[in-house]
């Protein structure tokens, strides 16, 4: 079994991080891929970097040329995900979804904990796109930004620790959600002493890529997700042109 | 590993038919343990019987006193999810939670196709409740339950075929689930007939349970699923008691 | 003119209570039965006792061999309302279903109070579900559950009226609702001292009752609150098998 | 025992009319004194005409003399309804929140059916006012006002039963709500023949009101209800002047 | 091009503070007439206030017998918006609708800070009314009233300053709208000392109204704001009921 | 007055197309430069397309080196709204958002109309992210797409008058939209054979962002919507890099 990661932040030391612990979550014989984005942010965490990142996840998918049963969108917030749903013959899993839809998944309202304050508002907007807004108690953001945390994760135990805590009690919420792909790794390190289960969106993520890469469903023939008749581009990377002009 | 299926239908024919799908579905070394419900409808397709079958969810739990990392409710409709996930020490997973999640998990909108007319607005309810609302495109029933099905399934392929790419093409669905007990092992059998990815909330569910049960989360220790102080009760059966008196 | 109230909690000190005061709010003919839960919880405020009260409702329902022009549902979160609607043949109200109309119906936004801090996402949840979720400015809870409330009223009347006036405060509230089967007749003691119109559910849902039963709308003969085709059961009761059976 | 029911069309005749049926439908020793709407549309049935009522419905109000336990706005879709609730030192029921109300009471989903087809998008938005959007399946007009119904009812009978029957099929209701001022006495007339409860809204509010009256809640003291501090006027009559200006 | 603005509040010293500030944000050679209501409260600020204005509103349009290629309702929570929209053939924009509709084109959630606290419910439910829920972080309110801070407005700068930066910071407020009619002139007056863009509501109701004038939407000839078939009415204004009566 | 025209899709005709009609709406004085998307599809119409065209959006932003007083994103759909918002430091306006809520301003419901029935889905979701769900009666698309459309204007004439007028039936819409870049020009020549109001989202957006260039709102200084901090950033364009990493 292939997966593709695909980090649109356009940082390898974060698909590096992203892949080594994502790789830990997986079977054995599952093979993960990397790709990381060619151009925008080194890490996303505005809004205009959140719309780059969108296209360079198209790109990035394009790029590659190996073998994929099913493609990971491993940026926390999933920027080009209904884009890629589209373009993309395999299925196609968003950390945050899959992480916002596991912790639904074990009952009452779940807070986000994530790194970098202008994530704020944008993953309320997200979560609430996805249907779930009701689910999510609240989001809570720590000051330093992913690729902050990345560079010295050790430094960043405790203040994630607590900024769990705080979200549950603040929020009420029964469940928390480590995002980030900054952060891959502090989840496991800090869930002994966060007071609700604390949710590792690369662990679920991982684990329900390879369940659809074992059984994927059919590329759909008609609706929102089905083959586009091709489309007429310019100044787009070749791969990407191809795709998108039916040539590939 | 192992996973306890609970079957709140009083058949044991469906628990019994279920599990072979669901083992099918499962890893080799996944044991999956089955429990039928002790009381109430043969099989659930109603208001009253969906009460009922909340309770005898919980009953079978109690009853099981085997191992057990993970439990499946196999009902489609969830009857005692949230009641059984405060009772349990486990991941409690539900049938048509799980399937609906998966659904949405492709992208666009789904629709619910099943056996039994009375399911429609319980199950309309059901996906409002679990915050899904806008992603359900409807759910079409047909008049045969769930019950009837499983007793002929070849009878009932044509049916079921027709009944997914009519709710397509009526609701406007970019995904279908197939829901039911009854319809166990049916989905895989039409897929390649039906115009839209078929979602099959057995196949989903089981290998869910399995990654949970592979990294299950900790119990919470507060909020609205964390152990209850002990609650005195009568005419409960004897292991139910002991559960929910704190005494097991 | 004859009413029959379920009170699903399996204590007969609780159902002598509730009956005692929807005594005094109903018209001197009136003749108002009561029927307690054969089985669960002495007092609901978990959600598994919350989910064996659904059935232990059916089955007192099943039991009550007298007649009824209409059914109270004196358990405050009404487990089994609307499977109890399905399959009585009389109007059926539920004690927080009124109650919370009857709030609304006084205009701007209720608060409730009542005892049993799991009963909180409970009620927020099933204050959701009947549509009225925006009305709702909260819900406030004291620690002592309905039960203990119960046994001890006097010593509980400054704790609630507290809690009264600060869930006014704390939520903007326009209305306070007092709910719990353990806490009827304490309402009129408080009330004075509430700095808002206090609703106690149990006057509302007598009250209601009687005009049902005056005047009770037909059974629906088509509909999801119609009578169902038999259910084949098992384990049940006789009577409620009979009923479910359609052998009643 | 004292009702004020007041009907902000200005036709006599339909007071008189309401008044007929409302008092069949009260308690022996219930008295319902009526108020007729000074100015606007005779029948209201236009989003302006719905803007004076609200007017008239205040200034009706001022003007009577009498004594009142409780005031009912008897014109379906309650204009004026939350600044009277806000003047009145009475409790203030609407023909039909209460109606609706009391449709969701029997479970699912309810219609509404009534006369005049500009009604259909402002009942639509009043529904959704009162928080019940989602209990509505539907509402259906007929094309002859109440005005003209209540001129010539026999000959509405089979127009308003089909209408009913239609309106149950077209929007899978469960409950039909027969609204409409003048279309006091029909639905007792018809119900027999709708094949769903038929809620009329004037026995519901009737009875309500009784209720309200034989225990009235306190007017709040605090809140978006309570009395406002005095507001200079002019131009209005001289009743509903010393009202709003506090000095009544 | 000429404009109507009318201002319900029946003080011909705000009509002449609003008409001031209007004409100062108009183009030179826009005219904009003026109308003041007639009867009702001195300024709007309760429940009966608001729906005696929204007649007044109605009443003024169509004392006015000049001409107007568009038209202002200039009350901010604009009594009678709908009505008026129906009885006009002119285009109509509510000083609060397109408030909030431009502090919405800003982008995030928007702040409202009034004058007068019992408006804080009530521009909550006209917000609703008008679909931007969601987009509406919070309503403040300042103890004056609007007709207070005209009759001293050099008083009420720094209050309504500190509210505004407040009103960010509590709601967490990306833009803020400075309402009431009474405020007229003193957004430009204090924008520079709030910490967020501050929306003058005059500003965008008088240029939208500009806009609308001079490209004029023709009157609907079906649906919910079609003329009405005539209405009878009594007891109007000669010039109301030519309108309503379809007879002007 | 200056304004920036931004057309992300990448056909220059296009631009041309959608500036030479945006100038006929525009006062004489406005100057209306034009920026087309550097790379992506000729015409959106996809969900790839649309992620593509959110990071030209931010390039044709990021290259343009004149003045401007406002920004109009002239893709019917808005792609890179919320991301040109917090990097512009002008005020932003987006065709569709302008559009849908002129439409919402007229009163009662609107429906959309435009090319390329791809955009069905993705207009709904759009709506619903700007909070005007249940202002939007519903979205129907004719199969030509706007560039389709727009290389032979004549031809579509009929098909979309017949289309608009189909949508009102249909979805019992008040006003209509005419979405689409490539329909530009063609509002005003079908308005007067559509059955109700025709929105020309162009003419709205330009004369809307006459209004902001005039009174241009300050740019945040704090909340979503404010400067972030520097991006660094790698394979952007150099004019987009030193906008996101704070150096231009």
């Amino acid at each position: 079994m292939q997966l593709l990661l695909i980090n649109p932040n356009t940082s390898a030391e974060i698909t590096d991080l992203v892949l080594q612990h994502a790789r830990g979550f997986a079977a054995p014989q599952t093979v993960i891929h990397g790709m990381t984005g060619r151009f925008g942010a080194r890490y996303v965490a505005t809004r205009a970097a959140y719309a780059v990142a969108a296209h360079a996840t198209l790109d990035a998918y394009a790029e590659y040329d190996g073998n994929a049963d099913a493609v990971i969108l491993a940026c926390f917030g999933d920027p080009g995900l209904s884009g890629l749903r589209e373009l993309a013959h395999q299925p196609v899993l968003g950390l945050a979804e899959a992480g916002c839809q596991a912790a639904a998944r074990l009952g009452g309202r779940f807070a986000i904990v994530t790194g970098g304050e202008r994530w704020g508002p944008m993953l309320e907007e997200f979560v609430a796109s996805i249907g779930l807004a009701k689910q999510c108690a609240g989001v809570s953001t720590v000051a330093p930004s992913g690729a902050e945390i990345a560079s010295n994760p050790d430094a960043a135990l405790t203040l994630l620790t607590d900024a769990c805590n705080a979200a549950i009690k603040k929020h009420g919420a029964d469940v928390v959600i480590l995002g980030g792909a900054g952060l891959a790794g502090i989840a496991p390190r800090i869930a002994s002493r966060v007071r609700a289960p604390l949710i590792d969106p690369l662990q679920v993520v991982v684990r329900e890529a390879e369940l659809l890469a074992a059984a994927p469903p059919p590329k759909p023939s008609s609706g929102s997700y089905a083959p586009t008749t091709p489309v007429p581009t310019t100044g787009l990377s070749e791969s990407l042109a191809l795709r998108m002009e039916g040539r590939a």
